[in-house]
């Protein structure tokens, strides 16, 4: 490997971290945008020395991607030398993972696999740094890591999970019911682009029509050819998240609920999902339903949650937060918390958070301050 | 009152209804989506003689709407008489409807509201055709009806409502929870405006400046003053319909159990609900959880929702309609039916309805046509 700085030599060689260990970092998938927001996120970091290795497929090699006031080049993850990375973060897809983590873990590296592959792997920890930072080995001197994997969770199961372990904590967990509303910036950045243009091609004219009594949208919500969405996303909610299962899930709804069994260490959990997608630029939300253990108050809830790391809570009773406001910040928000109406063991709450940040790079991110010794920074 | 065709004497006078007996009609809230839509379909009802006589706030009237070709002006209702109208569709607020209710029924008239006002009231049936016609009065020869009031539901709760009833018939309901993603279009006129100007004054620099890693929003959400909405609705999602109430709902939330609970002669049924707007111009969704009173397989399911009337169900596994295709459809749409993943006796459906159309002006105009003995048209 070139031009990316000294190698840290892992289970032998130099002891690790040393107050001032050059860290070598990696990016698999890093022209995309958690990949770039991941970028952003360590050129913040003080335990990154190097400017991190970006890889990615052949055809987004030779994208020059900014870090630290330099442009890097990413490389053809193909063709790249991975001899000598510490950590290295994925988030090119679990067909890539799958290919990769084999490669960098011989040699010693940490891969945090944003990918779906290595989640439900009973040998590798899936970790949301505020709920199961334990599970997180540190590359403490003279440990001899050997590299492994470490899965970053589905993007709105994080939320959901932070929004839970508190409540999982002070009172007990019986059952959970979820319904998100997700932004295209889970899609990626083709999903971003289209919303901007159906939105262009729809906007102003539909709503004169509407008003004149127009009904009937006159596309029906078939999207162009070549969509990312099956039907239009523009002005649109969409309950399909990944692929179709024979349960008659998708599977974004099934990552939710193993998922959540997994980081809460809850395997029997009853737990249920509905995920759609609505026309939202970034940052997922969830209207959450949750059985206790006993009967808790809003207010005894919004204490547990107010108290954990990661959480910003709005206490007053009908407070909220939107995706709007809460893109670009990498705390999980907590509002709408009250009492189900027919039972005094069940809260209804909502859940933001931008699904980029905290569901995705920045939990990644944090994952890797772990490995180097650091304490998650939360942001 | 002048203009609008001879009077029907209710309880008393000629008999009522003839085969082509004159039946006026009068529609309160004429100029908003809602009220257009009613006079829409009053143009195609066989059973409806004479043009209606529109009638509208002090600000609306003159407003000069069209009805088979011709162009009815707008009264101010205040000033207006009302004798002699047979039924007369209300939809302008539960204020209007209190002040104007006794006005109407004292003259015999039979009044549709479609406000919250008379929901609840013990007294007046809160109908959706195909679950309880049994509860309209036939205005029948003879029958001498001195003149009352029907509610008309809940948009929300409608579409949730009928995607129960057959349930309920085929298995019984022990408990039902929804979260709704709600169009503008159900918050009136000023409402799809907003969306529109809002749409447009963001769209595509937004796009571009998140794909440039610019994750948070320039305006955090915040709407320009005097907006109908709290937040930014164009390209947001807010849990937020409504006036707060102390329990810590929003009304339409609480509007969705309690009428759920009383169209389906469930008064202790245990229902809870989330309701959020949502950026689509027309037609609400419903993620809907279901625990039957016993196990319930999803194809058995789809052959009692397929077999009720006002529904079209997608019994595909994966199967779904979206607000976008269903705009301007008179059916109720259900689909994603699958079994919750923890238990066999508990379903998940998604279901969507135009809100404009069975959510508001087609249910209400589909009472009028059972009050007028007309079996109720389907759109």
């Amino acid at each position: 490997m070139t031009g990316h700085g000294a190698a840290v030599t892992m289970g032998g060689g130099p002891a690790f971290p040393r107050a001032r260990a050059p860290m070598q970092t990696a990016i698999l998938g890093a022209t995309g945008l958690v990949g770039r927001t991941m970028l952003r996120l360590l050129a913040g970091r003080s335990w990154v020395d190097e400017p991190p290795l970006l890889l990615a497929g052949r055809r987004s090699a030779g994208t020059a991607l900014p870090f630290r006031g330099a442009a890097l080049v990413c490389r053809d993850a193909a063709a790249a030398e991975v001899e000598g990375v510490g950590i290295a973060l994925f988030s090119a897809g679990a067909a890539a993972s799958r290919q990769y983590a084999p490669t960098f873990t011989a040699r010693g590296a940490w891969v945090v696999d944003n990918s779906s592959c290595f989640r439900l792997d009973p040998a590798v920890p899936l970790v949301v740094p505020e709920i199961n930072a334990a599970l997180v080995p540190r590359l403490l001197p003279g440990q001899g890591a050997a590299g492994g994997v470490i899965a970053n969770p589905n993007c709105s199961t994080i939320q959901v999970a932070l929004a839970l372990a508190p409540l999982q904590a002070a009172f007990g967990l019986r059952e959970v019911h979820v319904t998100t509303l997700q932004a295209v910036s889970g899609a990626g950045r083709r999903a971003v682009a289209e919303l901007a243009a159906q939105s262009a091609a729809q906007r102003g004219d539909r709503a004169a029509a509407l008003l004149a009594g127009d009904l009937a949208e006159p596309d029906r919500g078939v999207p162009p050819a070549d969509s990312v969405f099956a039907r239009r996303i523009a002005f649109n909610a969409l309950p399909q998240i990944g692929d179709a299962l024979p349960d008659g899930s998708f599977a974004e709804e099934t990552k939710v609920v193993h998922e959540l069994r997994k980081i809460l260490d809850a395997p029997q959990l009853p737990v249920s999902c509905t995920a759609t997608r609505v026309p939202v630029w970034n940052a997922h939300s969830a209207a959450v339903r949750v059985v206790l253990a006993r009967s808790v108050s809003p207010a005894d809830a919004a204490a547990a949650l107010s108290a954990w790391p990661g959480l910003a809570v709005d206490p007053s009773p009908h407070g909220f937060a939107t995706p709007a406001e809460v893109s670009g910040d990498g705390l999980v928000h907590v509002g709408r918390l009250r009492r189900d109406p027919c039972r005094d063991d069940a809260l209804l709450l909502w859940v933001v958070a931008d699904n980029l940040l905290k569901g995705a790079a920045l939990n990644a991110v944090q994952i890797a301050d772990l490995l180097a010794g650091a304490a998650p920074a939360p942001r």
